[in-house]
């Protein structure tokens, strides 16, 4: 079988030129956004170029010659020369049209045994693969700081909360290694959704395949695809990957937005556990104090945003039919800005942590000093001291109640006053109490004890390698 | 009191310059997109001056200066020598940077009693009052499209469908106007929330009011703002305005969808009630009857994005503790696209009813009298006969499977066959089963009949005249 | 014409029972949930009894009879007599049923002229309309909890934020009417969207209006509503009402999940500024200073829901061709759970407000009287001795720097130290930078001067009588 | 180290019952809804007894008394005499409090080394554990229901669209397999989403780990979780695996939500590509022939809920600090709702294909031989005579436009007319242009030609095999 021409855009659009509302021009095109597609266009393209080559469809020549041909229009984009507008409709037949000043007629067999619908396809999962290398990347630099903080900071306590209460004391670096295995969660659903979007949908045609005797595993190949779509309905219509991206997208953020949330209270005046340095917060000459914590406030309130592309896209899919429906040009927007927001707040957040806060250890040892939260430990002391543990239990709220009326902590009471609360206690007690003593008890596998936090750490610098 | 500055940005900036990690200078930036509000900024910053003057805070000839200065950059802007680069942080810096360039030491001095807070929350409502009027207007001119259509069709009859199964035939006007009542409501939504859109904000200075001497009704009347907000804390931090008219948009763009859908169907080749004509549709050199419906595809795709947007501003505000955070700089974005895609949507709509759809109103006429959906009427007409409603309506079942049997329509019956069925059928009935028949008899208040019909045809003359 | 039937679900159901898959049954059925419009299906069908009658469709005695056998359903139901089980499909099947069983043949009469399409309607908007003429009550008793802690705390000084940094003192009443705003505006969307919901769609039949000289207005006098749908396949298919309604809902619960967010700030023990009491929060025996903040935790948490519930339905909505679908069986869950949320946490957040919650004022004291929140003040207090501004407010950075050094408050200077750095400064200068005078300062309209404040108070109280 | 008691819920409910504002008991108590839970509360708790006695931490006979006081309660249960009401808060302290009725002291015992927080995190884990697996194998089923179609349809013909236009004749099993291929994904999902699910917090305590030596890895084997949460604050405060479900269900709906828009398109008059059976579909008595598709159109509207119920979960935990929060509670009926929506949804699809759907297959043979989406076929059969691509390609518009003239369709063209057009065509262009062979043409990999069908079938086979 000879080379033949597929139903070519061009054809299509002399008419568009003339006929088409302008107004309706402008708003079916879709050149003002997907031209971030360009340089995955020309590469999708040169595959399938070779491709029509290698199985005959064109001569070697012809391949070649389309082959370079791209490469030019990838030198001018480049440069800044190659700007199409309007007019050009889409980032597809923009290449094509500039191919077809370069090559002649040749340029219009490029679209042979290609449609728009599996073009585009291929095209944006190129650019997803791309960015979710880099995402994956970001999401490792960013536990990589969290790494390096909680490495400085297993003996820094900090009050553990509940309800926003201080419940008990736990180590810094505890704490800091809870959004490591977030960020490992995140970390590891990127790799699983990566396998989903790296599927070649090439050759699908606009629906059904084609009667061209395509080889859609060797454009797969050349493309690092690691496989086809099995059905071509599927292949053209298919936007899971999509979805996919933008539910871990949106964990990611949802996780920064906590993170956020904390740094933004530990750097209000009430807490004062950290400072914000000048690289990372802006402030005001007037009260040099303070510092606005920008980057987490922001954070924060671009969580929303991807919520909704990832809304968006679940609705832009929702009871649509088999195949392509045009509707599906809106996907690339929210995969963009979904895209730039996740890099953007990754890159800014591991700034923040790298070089942008301190921890104030001094507040943070009176802080963990300076409350209730060891009285559970009173009760354990009791315990091994022999006292039935109802007994026990029941004292340590009368001890408490002692305190807050004599407006003294546990710490604060004399030994005297102890011992006249229950004959168990001794100069120990003061000790077990003592919040390093507290922390340091909960060595259960996963807790805060030192001993288990340094394994965390150790492991995570396994898992740091890891790729 | 004499003049005084406030916290200006400026002071601040000259430390972001040296200090702030430009990754982060980047990230918090938002002069990339509120640039969009540049003429709102110079706007409400001339109402400001003047009132500064009014008031005495500067004296007649500094407001004057200042409004000129402002002036200046307004034509600059026009004229495309305004166009700040990041460095300028946002909008209301950099136009604060240029009129002290143009001014000296006054520009600065246009800040005085006035801070970022309240200012943005100035620009951002005044931008979505004039875009929300805009909007109105749109809203209009479509439902005037499907007004005048409508007032083509009276007579035109269509299938009408519950779960898409055909249930009885209607007049096409009567379906057309059921999104003109949409529409209203749109219409008179937006009227609404405007009013509580057009409240001005300015002087609630960073949270709290502020020590000058201001005149808020001052600013809010030469900004021709309904009311100024009664609590300073309020005033700079509600974003309801924005997420009312957001939800606003969202039912717009929910009614257009299902106009899409309709639309759609009606241009498959399985309905064929419509032709859409070259100026609105996209097609095939190599298929001329084919006729893509993009803009319907499109509106209907882009209907998850507007609801994502309203998705994204409910969370960006989810939590937050009063006063302004920086978390609100996220509201512009979501924003301003949403009035870009509803603005576009309503356009593109508008234009296919005004002149790239036709009725194929042969096609409808076979339609309407190719199926059973005239079958209650011949219980009705039997009833009027006198026959006991229990036994008419039992007959009827007993008929129309009688039709089916013999792959025949009720219609195709002949007297004969009607009289074997029932004795009280005479030749009447064919009358009777006439789908113009069924569509007149509906005559209640509302209902499809020709009658009703056209009463709100006129009804919906007059409200076209409303404004 | 003499009374006639409308096509009736008993006659379909007779086919249900025996063909009808058990599970698909089971998955069609909605009176496990639609029972909860039982009252008001009766109350709508009691109305559409007497137009029967009142038209002359049917006679005035098999009106009453109607009415009374409804009469007699209803006590059935509030005496736990008349629970349908998964074979009544739908509620207004079971009380058909029921009525037939009471009445004979009358009880189908009930349903000429009527379709459950136009009767579902009804009956859900007869259900919105009631819940919410509670919940707006609702909104106006937790304002009421607002204005009166607002009213004893006018002269109660906190911390006002930006970024969650301390920016300004303010008075707490300043700050508590900020939500009582919120709230006016969400009182007065209920009032709006109401006006939407409370119209009529009962008499458009299944699609296109009935050939039955039936009275829509009659009936629309008989159930209050405020009007009647004008469009027949607009009145079956708008679900416009329920999205206002959800729309506003999650605005309440935004608005409450930032009182909520707060709430929880003001009981951490970093704050302390206020005390939960026992009425309110859970404790800890243990730990008996210890508070959990559950009611504002469980608010903040819901809110997701109620936005949820309004994706859900404009999903639900998008896309769907005119005129009814099954589709819209799912309209009421989500509504029903809406209505349940926000009226369990307006409730509950009320309770809090009234005696739930105390602030600490001697700790509020010491706050605001502990940061450098007064330093614009100083700057302001040298304007008015005639210090240049700019000299004046470069003066301040240079004070504030020298008290951080010296790890002292801006209180702590010595009059000497004052008199060092500037020699304008005077011993009026203690009087000017005290928190009080901070705040009383800000005597903008809208600020929180306590002039203002008061004001604002008054206002309210004006407000808080109308209905 | 003795056996010693945690913080137990009881203590704290003896103050509970007598102060708690009763509103607020009832607004705080999650027990309404978290019975759910009941049989996995109880084997976590037997687990957990079980670890106990064999770390020591209690006596072996304690342990045993602990295990079979727990299979009481759930006999209890499953015979309906365990049913606590909103006293009892929660299932946690519900079945605590039973177990201390039964066993007396020994009964808080249980409580020992346990915190709610941990408690609750186990019981969620392994409900939906289990629903999982049900859900997945519910997907292979709904899988097994296409592949039968399939098998049965692969020469069946039927129009393939794009932007629901005809585009070109395929196989119906291709275009069933194009779900199945997305149910694969969906199956693959639940694979990888389950391993993250699958992982247990017991032991986490209520934030920090625990004081006793307990075995996590012991419950964690004895319950069959994948591994234990490595981080305390990580294992009490994440919900990504629950909105990682909620993602994979909303993918799952919307799946099922696509082919539900096309079941209901099929089974529109216009289409009429299916007949629904009366096992399936609800009708009318009056009109027989009228079918209506209750089933697809419910699942279309079923799918809103279910991305709502990923919203809300998504905005519960925006912004959340460690570790629990009391918002999480609100994570259960969000689940619960989802697991109910798409396992009904999953169950009624099923069934829909299994029984409830039959394609009219003369109709569709009907439907692929009346329109022009051979038209391609005709420019493939010139070229492959030899005509130069460009004049192939230009003539097949001219012969399409000869046949719109003419009424007709290409195979109505007489050989004459055929040879008029271009010499080159002859006899074998009927053949060529036959929609059977249209689709076998198009055998590319994963296209619709039968041979790949064929494949894909097989494939499919295999691929059913797996589990």
């Amino acid at each position: 079988m000879p080379p033949q021409p597929a139903a070519s855009s061009q054809t299509w659009s002399q008419r568009f030129e003339t006929a088409l509302h302008p107004a309706i021009a402008q708003f079916n095109a879709s050149i003002g956004f997907d031209i971030e597609l360009v340089e995955y266009d020309l590469t999708g393209s040169q595959a399938h170029a070779q491709m029509l080559a290698h199985t005959g469809i064109i001569t070697p020549d012809e391949g070649d010659q389309l082959v370079k041909g791209l490469d030019q229009i990838r030198q001018e984009y480049r440069q800044g020369f190659f700007s199409p507008g309007v007019d050009a409709e889409d980032v597809h037949f923009a290449v094509e049209r500039r191919l077809t000043q370069i090559l002649g007629d040749l340029g219009k067999k490029l679209h042979t045994a290609r449609s728009r619908n599996d073009q585009v396809g291929t095209d944006t999962r190129l650019y997803l693969r791309d960015q979710m290398q880099e995402i994956r990347a970001q999401v490792r630099e960013f536990q990589t700081a969290l790494f390096h903080l909680a490495e400085q900071h297993v003996e820094t306590l900090i009050p553990g909360y509940t309800h926003l209460q201080r419940a008990q004391p736990i180590s810094l670096a505890h704490h800091l290694m809870a959004y490591f295995e977030m960020a490992q969660r995140d970390w590891e659903r990127l790799g699983e959704v990566y396998r989903r979007v790296n599927v070649s949908p090439l050759g699908c045609g606009a629906l059904a395949g084609t009667t061209f005797p395509i080889d859609r595993h060797y454009t797969a190949e050349l493309l690092n695809f690691d496989g086809v779509y099995a059905n071509s309905l599927d292949g053209v219509s298919d936007r899971d990957f999509a979805i996919e991206f933008l539910s871990t997208a949106s964990l990611i953020m949802m996780h920064l937005s906590r993170l956020s949330e904390e740094v933004i209270l530990w750097a209000s005046q009430e807490f004062s556990f950290v400072t914000l340095k000048d690289s990372c917060a802006t402030g005001s000459s007037i009260m040099p104090q303070k510092k606005n914590p920008d980057v987490p406030e922001l954070v924060r309130g671009k969580t929303g945003r991807v919520f909704g592309h990832l809304q968006a896209m679940l609705v832009l899919m929702k009871g649509l039919p088999l195949a392509y429906n045009k509707d599906l040009q809106e996907d690339k927007e929210a995969l963009f800005d979904a895209v730039k927001t996740v890099r953007g707040c990754l890159e800014a957040m591991t700034i923040l942590l790298q070089e942008g806060i301190e921890f104030r250890t001094s507040r943070l040892a009176e802080a963990v000093a300076e409350d209730f939260s060891n009285a559970t430990d009173v009760a354990d002391y009791l315990a091994t001291k022999g006292v039935p543990f109802r007994e026990a239990y029941n004292l340590v709220g009368k001890v408490v109640r002692t305190c807050l009326a004599a407006n003294k902590l546990l710490k604060d009471l004399s030994l005297d006053e102890w011992q006249t609360l229950h004959p168990a206690f001794e100069a120990d007690i003061y000790q077990a109490i003592a919040p390093r003593q507290v922390v340091a008890a909960r060595n259960s596998y996963g807790g805060t004890g030192f001993e288990q936090v340094r394994q965390a750490i150790e492991n995570a610098r396994q898992r740091l390698r890891q790729d």
